[in-house]
This record gives C-alpha cells, sequence and structure tokens, in this order.
C-alpha cells in the first residue's frame, strides 16, 4: 500500500494549574478517522509546559506524581528561577522535562497497540488555558 | 517502494526487582526478520513499571543508575506512596518515568542506526514476572 | 505516494563542559533537502552523554536547567560515580537521561509541524568535542 497520514490537533484547558488528562479515548478516534492500519502514531504536546506521556489511570499514583514533581522541581518560591522575570513557570518547563513530550505508539489491525494497563495522558503543568496536543498518524 | 510494516513480541523475566538488561541482538534479530531497509523503528515497554532506553553498557553506570533511581525515587518505606495501598511498586512507575517508555531509532541500510556507544537496555523495576517489549518497524 | 526517507547527520563541538545548542534552523533545512512533505523527522543524539529535546529558546530557562540539572544529577565529586573509573563523564550519562535521547517531529506540508514556543536544542553534558545528531525523515 502506499504511506498515508493523518494530523490532527486537539484541545484541552485544565482547570487548575496541574492536572492529569486520560486522552486515550480521544486518540482511538483520530486512529478510527485516519482509517491508517498499520504504522507509528505520534502523539506530542504543542506547547512547552505540557506532556504526554504514558502510564496507568490509578487515582493514587497521579497524586504520587503530583507529590514527586512538587519534590524534583518545586512550583515556589518563583524568585528561585530566573526564568521567572515576567512568568511563574520555570517549574512547569522542568515537570514537562521529566514527564516528556511525547510518546510515539505502534498502530496495528487499525488499532493503538498498547500493552494491558497503557494510557495515553495529557500532563498539564501550567493550565487554566487553552492548549493543544498533536497527533500525526503515518502507515497504510 | 511501497510501506511495510513488522510487529513482535518480546518477553523477558527479569530475576530480580530491578535490572537492565541489553536487548540490542534481539532487536537487530527483528530487523533482519522485518527485511525493511529504510525506516523508523519503534521499541517500547508494554508495561508500566518498566522501560527501553539507549546508553551506555557499562557496569559501573549501571550501578550508577540503580543508586541514583533510588535517590530520585526511593523503593522504600512502601507507605510514601498513595499507589501502594494494593500494590508495593508505585517507585517503579516513577523510576520508568525519569528512564523513558520506549526509544525510536532510525533503520537505514537495512541495519540500527546507532552510534558507536549506543545499546538498547530493557528497563524492569518491577522484576520477577514476565514481562513484554513491542517492536514495531515501518518503512520499505 | 511511494514512501521516502532521508538520513543526515549534524556535527556539533561544544565549547564548555555543558552547553544547549537551538539546532532547529539546521533541522529546517535537511527537511528541505529531503523534499518529504507529509511523514515524521527523528532527531536522536548519537552519544550517549548529549541530548536531544524541544524546549523554549529563553536564557534565564537554560539557566534555570544548568542549575536544576547540578542539583538532580551533580558532575562533582567524581568519585561518587562507579562509572568514574577512567572517565569523568557519569553525570553527564545521567543529565542526558533526564533530557532525554530524541525527539520525533510531525512533518506537515514540507514543515516541522512545531508548536508557537518549540524550538529544537542539542544538549551537550561532556563537551568540547565533536559529536553527531542523526536526522531521520520518513514519509512522502
Amino acid at each position: 500500500m502506499f504511506v498515508e497520514s493523518y494530523r490532527k490537533e486537539l484541545w484541552f484547558e485544565a482547570s487548575r494549574r496541574r492536572e492529569l488528562i486520560n486522552i486515550t479515548s480521544h486518540i482511538d478516534q483520530c486512529l478510527k478517522e485516519s482509517n491508517i492500519k498499520e504504522g507509528l502514531i505520534l502523539i506530542n504536546a504543542m506547547h512547552i509546559t505540557a506532556s504526554v506521556f504514558i502510564n496507568d489511570d490509578e487515582s493514587g499514583l497521579h497524586s504520587d506524581f503530583e507529590k514527586w514533581l512538587e519534590k524534583l522541581a518545586p512550583e515556589k518560591p518563583y524568585s528561585q528561577y530566573r526564568h521567572n522575570g515576567f512568568e511563574d513557570n520555570a517549574d512547569a518547563h522542568l515537570k514537562r522535562t521529566i514527564m516528556g513530550r511525547e510518546v510515539v505508539v505502534a498502530v496495528t489491525g487499525g488499532k493503538l497497540d498498547l500493552g494491558p494497563w497503557e494510557q495515553v495522558f495529557y500532563g498539564e503543568f501550567d493550565g487554566m488555558r487553552k492548549k493543544r496536543v498533536l497527533v500525526k498518524i503515518i502507515g497504510e
């Protein structure tokens, strides 16, 4: 078959500064629309204070992530970061670095080829405004 | 050429809770089986307490990784993590987040296009049971 | 269209041990040379003490990255790392693990499909010698 491609932007608006949103069903929907059966799907945050990552949809773990990221890259005091002259989101750049910008997932038989507990998340670290995730699929 | 794809699951069973296993020769073998000459290969852990990453095959460095990950995301006390109600592996989710879920490697002339010291590892952080790595190749 | 591929090595020599170099224009140039319009581009460090990552081109943030990486994985004392028998760069392996080996970016309409502030960086953590970044594009 010839190579085919698909592109979509998904918009999310977190109601808090930090939030983890399960976007797996949105990605499933994109894959259906694409009609691509075999290939690779790239899902990336288009903003540099947000993340797309894969892990478990378990609220205890999400609370552990919040506490852990605050330990490794604390939000406050804002003055500890040189980036925070006009901004207050330096910690969000660091937190997203830990969590990662993107995931690449295999597409097999027209489905996301995920392990049993793998779920795709949008990780917001500087929220309360609309931000985008890019979905790009190539294959056949 | 038309686009072609290849998929294989590789199974590993670490004999300890944490272990770094060099899987480069297994990936080479997949690439040979695929007969794909130019493209991209995705190698990802299918489990959310394990990692696939690229680094040096040097035992001193591996021991440094162990000590460092234990500093950044300690296994014990188990009670420090809310995920650890029925489980004891919250630290493994965090350690794998640092090490990464996946790598994407170029395929050039039918070979893994790796730098001089790049080796592909399966990083197990909650072992002593069989777990899977997914290999997906697309190209021509 | 048929699947097409492109490969190039880019060489960089940081004048200091650690340096973040904006390589976005080099990647743009590779994409133009490739003549690929829709697909995926992989950009990875070929060395295991360096990183390719995406973030903001803001000097305050870059100084925050330096301070933060030194906190999470300090260079000295060298003797704290077992890897540092013949080498002194164990910290560089750890820093690059935090920052990531590679990025995958969508190619859309012949352009890098980046968000408004996304810039591609080469992150050097053991510099003062020539090292390589691999650019591989597949698509049509």
